[in-house]
């Protein structure tokens, strides 16, 4: 396809929006849609999204990105143009439970997921059977507290073999560990099931069974070295009441955990997500 | 305040954004911000709300006007500047049901609703109580099917003397003729007590308790000759069961009347709804 | 399981709970959970439904359905007892739209719709590929005007030898005769792309498009001879706006779609509903 | 009015409902409304609230507790019966924010919040406007860290004077001291601008603002001497983005913790709350 989206982050303050559509103008560039947002009208950070088609695009990429480079630098921008023609590639990470696989792998099949999926890594062997038949390689790393470094350098050496720009973790109950997070900065995301910050941590379900809370919820981030605390992409709750027990709290939870972590991965995959600080910008 | 806001809409064509931030820039304005929407990319009509901000921009009302119509004929726009500073002036229109009013009344003493409020009207004294200790002038004009046409003269007049810009419905329940309402085209904001198009015309609430249904709503929108047909502004909903009965269906309906109306009402004094066809586009 | 489910429904008077949970206590039996709705306080029409155990309740199935007869008579009672261990076997009707089976298989595969599934029909070849993996009996019976009559025919032998309780239109995109919906009163599970009384009949999202709607939605309902206006089981909504458009409103509905249908589905294999003129209650 | 609710709770057993029903039955009362459950079917705690009504009814309050003490000795129930003609008698607290506060005698003018007001008690000046023009009584009795046992005491007289049931904070924003808040167990119900445990302590708004939530709530509670830790009544949420602001989020949660407490108080004085160790149970 001839598109593409320009996602600019820069120093706030006026003519930015006139410098960036009228070189995209000039290009014979066409917007399609454009966001933007500012932090503060006056010295804060300002954020844009622009969605456009060009004619041969593909063909022009690099004439596209030198071009850019003028603007960029008038404005000290941070910025990046991503052509559509080119899918990301997605690897996921799963452990016993399956719900947000399923629900990844059938947005994918109904082709709401614009991605490759060179392969999907767990730790247990469950998930075996949905994959394989629709021919994803499936790889099974059990993990132990003793091999956690083994396996990530092998889980690593996968990911980089395969050439992979974000890694989902779809109910992936191990914690990576800082070295590989950091290799991997603003490209993991997964679903936590709580509406953080409310129950950080294990056992999100049993302990709001617990306190007697009236809704559950499930939340998509980032992941960074800080447990649960990365900058946070989508929530979702629904309601509970006194009649719900663990198990029906957490059968509850798995359908908000599946379309939460759904459109999180949709939403980084359209490019609409710029990380600021420990928040997102979501266009 | 020097803020404003600039709608237009035209024939989609590559170069709209960069020649409207162009001439912004140049006027020394800076972009608040931006949406656009386009029905087509190829041949579709392109819409645009922009919202800025320039030095004593009240003063240079004339001069923005002026300068932007260049802009607007090489595009074939139709186009609104609209200077903050300027209050729109609002009458509000309500019968014996004033839950809407109070709300409409409560936004507007919190500072949620930026318009003035020269005069409300009705056709009962119900009202007059909770208008009167506001300061805000109320009329009580009685009407019957033999003096509708000489009350809606009246009408006129007072809306003409306090040079209104918006009419709001709040559960005025009494149909307005074709002359007065095409005199005032898609300046009249009605809330119908259900979710558009189910149950138009008279009792949905009874009609939703025949019908059985789990949900019920309300949904706000322009007046236009077509009885509940007029361009849809906001609509929303709230869950009911078999226990509501007519009288707990009208209650539960009335919260969501009064929020859904007030949405509207704030969008369109937020200049951000234009009205496409018989469609709204809200940014 | 010794688990049942006792479901009545009588004129309103005084002593109906007093006289059954007398009778439940008697057998041993222990009530696990309880809900009464009754139309109208004096001379309504009395609903309850009572979920009870019962050591050994399996082998007292006829001791406790004559028992109750003369408790029925004194209060003139219709009434069921269902027991938990006999499975209610389903049919699923689909066509060519596959969204609302699968979310119908995976929750029967999770274990959350308690019935068989001794056969699935379809109008066409294309759920034949997700429906054989899970070894259920997949039946194409092609249809067209002409072959209606015969179709329907071999369609009813097939639920008779299959001993089908309950048939679920999963996006069946054809519409039953008077005499097929007569044989199986309150039995078919049908739903609708809209929220009814909205967009009754064909091509409601692009209907509900060409009306500029805010929201969305689709009703499940038992199917009667008047199209669309079988008693409504569920309903739910989302929200859309000006920039979706007729393939994005049915990307969104059909996650409606899905969910609203499991639900309804779910409430009628646990004995939750009770249809009441063109009603229903949902304990 | 001749209706009444009757609240048990007791270890569960076989039995208690053909017991109470039996009781009721004999006394002449009709069951309106019925609600149970149970923590566990085995050795489980059993709750219950029947709503009932019995000719002159307000003349046999006596011999319907009486009555009752047979049955409730026998199943070791704590039980409670309510009669709907003594209304309680409700007390709010406030401080400067009145969103709450107008929502409440909003409700109870409009004759949804069946209760007595006889007093209204803030720190503040500002209510006193709303307030007065309803006839109802207001305190300002301000308050330093100097003061606080004397104005506690001061309130407490009041409370006492006026026979106060129910004391709602309506976003009162001093913390109650130990001693106040004993001898009210149960009978403070405080509204939380959160959904907690998220932000449990001062400023959540902010703090929401610096997490980058997806979503802010709000919850309402009974006060016990863990700050922000009582029994959780009801709880709700409404989403927000980046574009937020501080300003925005308190805008936007202020309708929701409106809507939360009068839901809150609703239920409270219908008498559907039952506090179990740290959890309601909402009938």
């Amino acid at each position: 396809k001839d598109k593409a989206r320009l996602l600019v982050s820069c120093p706030d303050q006026p003519g930015i929006v006139a410098a960036v559509s009228e070189f995209l103008f000039k290009q014979g560039a066409n917007i399609l849609a454009s966001n933007q947002y500012s932090t503060d009208r006056h010295k804060g950070t300002f954020f844009m999204r622009i969605e456009f088609e060009a004619p041969d695009l593909h063909q022009k990429e690099a004439l596209f990105k030198t071009g850019f480079t003028q603007v960029a630098e008038r404005f000290e921008m941070k910025w990046d143009i991503i052509f559509a023609y080119k899918m990301k590639r997605m690897a996921i990470f799963v452990s016993k439970e399956l719900h947000c696989l399923r629900e990844l792998l059938w947005e994918w099949q109904s082709g709401d997921l614009m991605a490759d999926i060179p392969l999907i890594i767990s730790n247990h062997e469950d998930a075996r059977e949905i994959v394989e038949p629709l021919q994803i390689p499936f790889y099974c790393l059990p993990i132990t507290k003793e091999t956690t470094k083994k396996v990530e350098e092998e889980q690593l050496r996968l990911l980089a073999e395969h050439s992979i720009d974000v890694i989902v973790l779809a109910r992936y109950m191990r914690i990576l560990s800082p070295e590989f997070v950091a290799r991997q900065k603003n490209k993991i995301i997964n679903i936590h099931h709580s509406f953080l910050p409310a129950f950080v941590g294990a056992k999100p379900y049993e302990r709001a069974f617990d306190r007697g809370v009236k809704l559950i919820g499930a939340t998509s981030h980032y992941v960074t070295d800080d447990l649960d605390e990365g900058p946070i992409i989508e929530q979702d709750i629904m309601r509970v009441n006194h009649q719900d027990d663990v198990r029906k709290l957490k059968k509850i939870g798995a359908s908000i955990e599946r379309s939460v972590l759904a459109r999180a991965v949709k939403w980084h995959l359209e490019d609409r997500i710029i990380v600021h600080g420990n928040k997102t910008i979501v266009f």
